[in-house]
């Protein structure tokens, strides 16, 4: 981490960690995002675009999933007739004829959304150049991308040949969805148009290479792809600037996706590297004036909120409201682009608070797919809407039903598609979070409302009554420990349910006095008649929430305390789970959690859930079982251990989290960056160490909850429309001694 | 780097960084030092204890080389019959015959001098341990070695077996000293003593395994050595602690190394592991407590300053003043633990100033080789003291003459033996330096004074009378840059000559004046006859200094600028050295220098040596001319960088040299630490940045010019025998932006 704590750098070429880097140095715009793959390509790179939106099932697959769009990366070169690849790294006592890296710098640049990297290359004939990459989407105008390649001619008088193109034969891990492939160039540009097979979107894509020498468009037959190729001869110490500049667009964007793709590169080529360059940053450095987050005192913290700050930003679709942020954002395969409550508890408040926009865009997301929450409570026997685990571009179910074939030839069955049911309420949650703080009156009335209204006529009908204990309960959920599967009465289900009810009423009550076309219209199409509404208060009053009185504790479920005790502490330091030490078959008869359904309370409700006393045994209680089996985890126990004054706890958990991604101790960074991990470092520190809160009286307030070596956090979040900077500081700093 | 700036850290378990972090986890106290290889061993690991002065010259080797004393480490665990072993780490999901590695961490605590390691294994017959390794060779008592193991049983309730011995069958890459080896045990302690085959230094070592149960000694005859060995069963959740005690003398310290290893054993024991830590530690923060420098804005720099003052501490003779640190301290076999510059120029700066009693011992090592310097004198033909390049215990010249065979199945002629013979002044410059800054009286009058007379003697024999040009010069010389070889006036060289003869006369004077039994005792011996003197003084009139009059800047040795110019900068970013990407044959037909000689000269006589605009010509010229194909480069860059205000290349070089080590970005670390290189970057901090000196009053001053981010700098100095702390501030801090 050099000094600027806004740049990860790579030096020198680190192939052992070729694919996890690939993912850290992701860039996008929030339309798309690109891995960090090299523009000569690389041996088990997993090169991968991904356009928000573009979903596709393909043949024998068991859900859909984000389809990896063409590679607009490719980029040639030939030095004296060697290729220019990444080779004997760093090994110049070799001249083979694959040529020599001698020399290598790659860093990604947050603060400007740019990726650079230098190369020294020697190449058989002995020539050595200097390769200076750097690429860009532009967050200006999210259709283009943008690449420059200089070449310095260090040693030698080579000849270089340049060729640059899209590669239109790209699959999901070989899973193919595009049918219609057909390429095309016309004047100096490049094309490509496609179809997802299933889905049937459409994409285009077009490309230029501006060089100072002549570009011929050559066809390469036996790739069905045209190759725009220049050479020339470079004198020592001279050097050459080429510009690749790409557009793409969709069917989701424009009817002609291909047409508007060329016209977009002519008009790219136009304006010039250098002016894109400046517009795309002078964006970057609007999203950072308000999301920035400075810590003083502690500098690897520092860069790590940077960086997963950066992992939002790129992902948070900008011109679009019909698209989400799947669980590993853009940067990868991992599950399949596919939305779950990752992005509405986890994700999301750091936009709210600090990207309003964006945040609506999201929650709009949901908003567009209420018929399909619609069709699957109907499918379930239930009222209302009740939100899919797995969310696509059609509000579908797409959680798969079974795992993939495990080594043993088996499928598992996987029951959170019908079990988690949570995320009703979690969506319902995020809406009115992002309301309290953003006071965005006119979203809440025409969309929040009937989302949060009707997910609540769901719960009205999914709970279940039990006369012979006078109360409602709820059987077959999941909560947040996903290690135990369809239990009854999960105490973060049934609570945040009470919860929801209760805000669910609260908030018809406002509209009826705020905005009573609304609530007449809402009452109308969602039936809210009073026998329903006093169904409501009356499950209010009567759920089940399990709770030992003995102990002053919360049960995560009843029976929970019945099983086999472990404890975890004892098993580190790890980076495989308990649940992985032990095995499946075990460890779901042990109380080892995959992490704290009563932590998440404690997070999301505060203060609301339970006395102090109650919060403290809960915290003692279940982190002892806690096994963090989910990245999610460590973030939220940071939050609620800063909240109960837990310092060290606070940050161990807090370090915990910021290393997920940028340290890949579990080594499947690969599969893209933790999304719901990254926001919930931002959670931690803002509603965690900095205390940040609404009160009752509505005044935003923060309660300086520091690590003990952090001198002061320094941020901006909106606040119903009001931008307000703090600075919260650590009134006693400990310096750590050894 | 955790929070604490005070730990390296490895999690989790990194095989491809053994070897590198192996150096870096070396521990030591002055006496030995053990490289941080693990207590059960590892396939490609290299364990290795050094001990100050054990040298012996093998048959068929060049020369001699520092032993690889006996392993002390070994303690070897088994847990239900299978070993513990770092195999299949951390993939869970076997469970082979060999046993799992479930987790790691391991933690290298500089500020105590302690080694932790934590692992959590997994038997083959699902039994799950956590093991804690502890360990370190007392500073508090140089002779004790002391190890402790916790032992939990996480799951099952598993048989444990512990073997504990002393590994006597140890070698340097093969290389076998040792002879004589006789091991035996007597009562709970285990023994061995051996002896060197040419030099005859006798070691003896002793251990006890200490256990709450029963310790057998039993004979492994395959290996000809006894094993302490000690079984018990744990309960889940039990756990158990070992401690292995092991004491080490040789011939060097008492006369019956064995027995005086043995009673030191006994005495340890009755001691116990818990005193021992304390006292251990206490004497660690005595170190810290006048060593450490606190940087406030950059905890990078300040980790790693850290870092290389603690590779410093533990290679630094505590009780001894007839031995001194090789170039890769006693952390690796590199360089053979032979003793160059480096100790004199780099590593002895940052003692002089915060530890003045281990400087002191290493100044008297240097007295104590007085005659062998006068040998090579003679030999070569010359007066006086002529020190060797490279030093063992005997004082005589141990450069090999020969490098080991090339691929091709050649060898290189080293010529650094014959002809860097600027040793000389390099030794008489830090006798100076320490007498400046600890006003030493008695050690200069006694010891220092007949060092730098005799060296002066020397260089008054050894330059050459041009009468044709009427002037003095010295040929066949190597500089700082060695990819020059067998030049004639090095202005280096010449230049320090001319400072040499001008401080022996100084000296003279002084003594005559304040210690004339001195000054008449040294004049008789060594011969300082008023001609003799007068020639001293004829030299500093007539030396030639190469300088180029019309571009206002030193010239390295006259023919410099005809050679081929190639524009190191250009040459980014590269790892290897640009001599070794252009070859030998080529590069020395360059102007590419492998470190600045006129750099080096500016940060030894800085103002003294020319005006402030030939100062910046000589930067100017030698810097983009500059390999740093040699460690001790970019440290020196960085302060004299830092005394033109030349900010951020001071930082740029700061950070490189920084990195040398904690990156490994050469490979080369597996052999040692970068000993010069460590002392560089404490010299480039408080000469360069802080800009600590004595003025021409004697008073102690300090400028800073501070990197641009950092806020200020700490340090405790001993000026004339009284401590003073300083904290330099930048007056002006600039934030980075990206």
């Amino acid at each position: 981490m050099p000094r600027e704590h806004w740049t990860l750098e790579e030096f020198p070429f680190h192939p052992e960690r070729l694919l996890h880097l690939e993912t850290l140095m992701t860039l996008g715009n929030g339309y798309l995002a690109t891995r960090g793959s090299f523009e000569e390509g690389y041996a088990g790179s997993m090169p991968t675009t991904m356009v928000h939106g573009i979903f596709d099932h393909a043949p024998g697959m068991l859900v859909p999933e984000l389809v990896n769009a063409p590679n607009w990366l490719p980029i040639h070169i030939t030095v004296d007739g060697t290729p220019f690849q990444l080779v004997n790294p760093n090994d110049v006592s070799l001249t083979p004829k694959e040529g020599a890296l001698l020399g290598y710098r790659r860093v990604l640049h947050l603060k400007q959304g740019v990726l650079r990297r230098e190369c020294l290359f020697r190449a058989e004939s002995g020539s050595i150049v200097r390769l200076v990459f750097e690429r860009f989407p532009s967050l200006h105008d999210v259709h283009v991308l943008a690449q420059r390649v200089q070449i310095i001619a260090v040693d030698g008088e080579p000849e270089i040949v340049v060729e640059a193109f899209i590669e239109q034969q790209v699959t999901n891990a070989g899973v193919n969805h595009w049918t219609a492939v057909q390429s095309g160039s016309e004047n100096q540009v490049v094309s490509v148009q496609m179809k997802t097979g299933q889905s049937g979107y459409s994409l285009g894509m077009a490309s230029q290479l501006v060089s100072q020498t002549p570009v011929e468009i050559v066809m390469d037959s036996a790739q069905q792809r045209p190759v725009m190729r220049t050479s020339f001869k470079l004198n020592r110490e001279e050097s050459a600037e080429l510009v690749k500049l790409s557009a793409i667009y969709t069917s989701r964007d424009v009817e002609h996706p291909l047409n508007a793709a060329v016209a977009k590169v002519y008009e790219a080529v136009a304006t010039g590297y250098a002016k894109l360059l400046h517009d795309h940053q002078a964006e970057w450095f609007k999203y950072w004036d308000s999301s920035d987050i400075v810590i003083e005192g502690d500098e690897t913290s520092q860069f790590a909120l940077r960086f997963v700050m950066y992992h939002i930003l790129i992902a948070a679709p900008r011109h679009d409201d019909d698209v989400s942020i799947g669980a590993k954002t853009l940067s990868g395969l991992g599950y399949k682009g596919h939305v779950f409550w990752d992005t509405e508890l986890f994700i999301l408040p750091p936009l709210t608070l600090t990207q309003p926009a964006l945040a609506r865009n999201l929650l709009m997301y949901r908003y567009h797919r209420l018929a399909g929450a619609r069709n699957k409570a109907k499918a379930n026997g239930f009222e209302g809407a009740m939100y899919p685990w797995e969310s696509t571009d059609t509000g579908e179910e797409t959680t798969p039903q079974w795992s993939d074939v495990q080594p043993d030839g088996s499928r598992i069955r996987i029951w959170t598609g019908d079990s988690e049911q949570h995320i009703c309420t979690d969506i319902a949650y995020a809406i009115l979070q992002y309301w309290r703080w953003t006071g965005d009156d006119a979203f809440l009335q025409q969309h929040g409302a009937e989302m949060v209204l009707d997910t609540a006529v769901f719960w009205g009908s999914r709970v279940e009554w039990k006369a012979e204990h006078n109360r409602y309960e709820i059987s077959q959920q999941i909560g947040p420990d996903e290690y135990h599967e369809n239990i009854d009465n999960s105490v973060f289900t049934n609570r945040m349910v009470v919860w929801h009810l209760g805000a669910a009423l609260k908030l018809l009550d406002r509209l009826k006095a705020h905005a009573p076309a609304d609530a007449d219209r809402l009452t109308r199409a969602l039936d809210l008649n009073p026998a329903r509404l006093a169904k409501w208060n009356d499950i209010i009053a009567k759920m089940y929430i399990p709770f030992d009185e003995a102990e002053r504790r919360h049960i995560q479920f009843p029976g929970f305390f019945d099983m086999e005790f472990i404890p975890v502490p004892h098993y580190q330091p790890r980076t495989a789970s308990v649940q992985a030490i032990l095995g499946h078959a075990r460890s779901i008869q042990t109380q080892v959690i995959k992490q704290a359904d009563v932590v998440m309370l404690m997070a999301l409700l505060g203060d609301e859930l339970a006395p102090h006393d109650v919060l403290v045994n809960n915290w003692n209680t279940y982190y002892p079982r806690t096994d963090h089996g989910s990245s999610l985890s460590p973030a939220m126990h940071a939050w609620v251990a800063a909240m109960l004054g837990l310092n060290e706890e606070a940050y161990d958990e807090f370090e915990h989290a910021a290393a997920i991604d940028l340290q890949d101790n579990k080594g499947n960074v690969r599969d893209g960056i933790h999304g719901a991990a990254s926001g919930g470092v931002i959670q931690a520190v803002l509603f965690g160490f900095c205390g940040l809160k609404i009160d009752d009286a509505g005044q935003l307030t923060a309660t300086p909850r520091l690590p003990a070596h952090w001198k002061s956090v320094s941020f901006t979040v909106y606040y119903r429309g009001r931008r307000r900077h703090f600075t919260v500081r650590n009134p006693v700093v400990e310096t750590p001694l050894a």
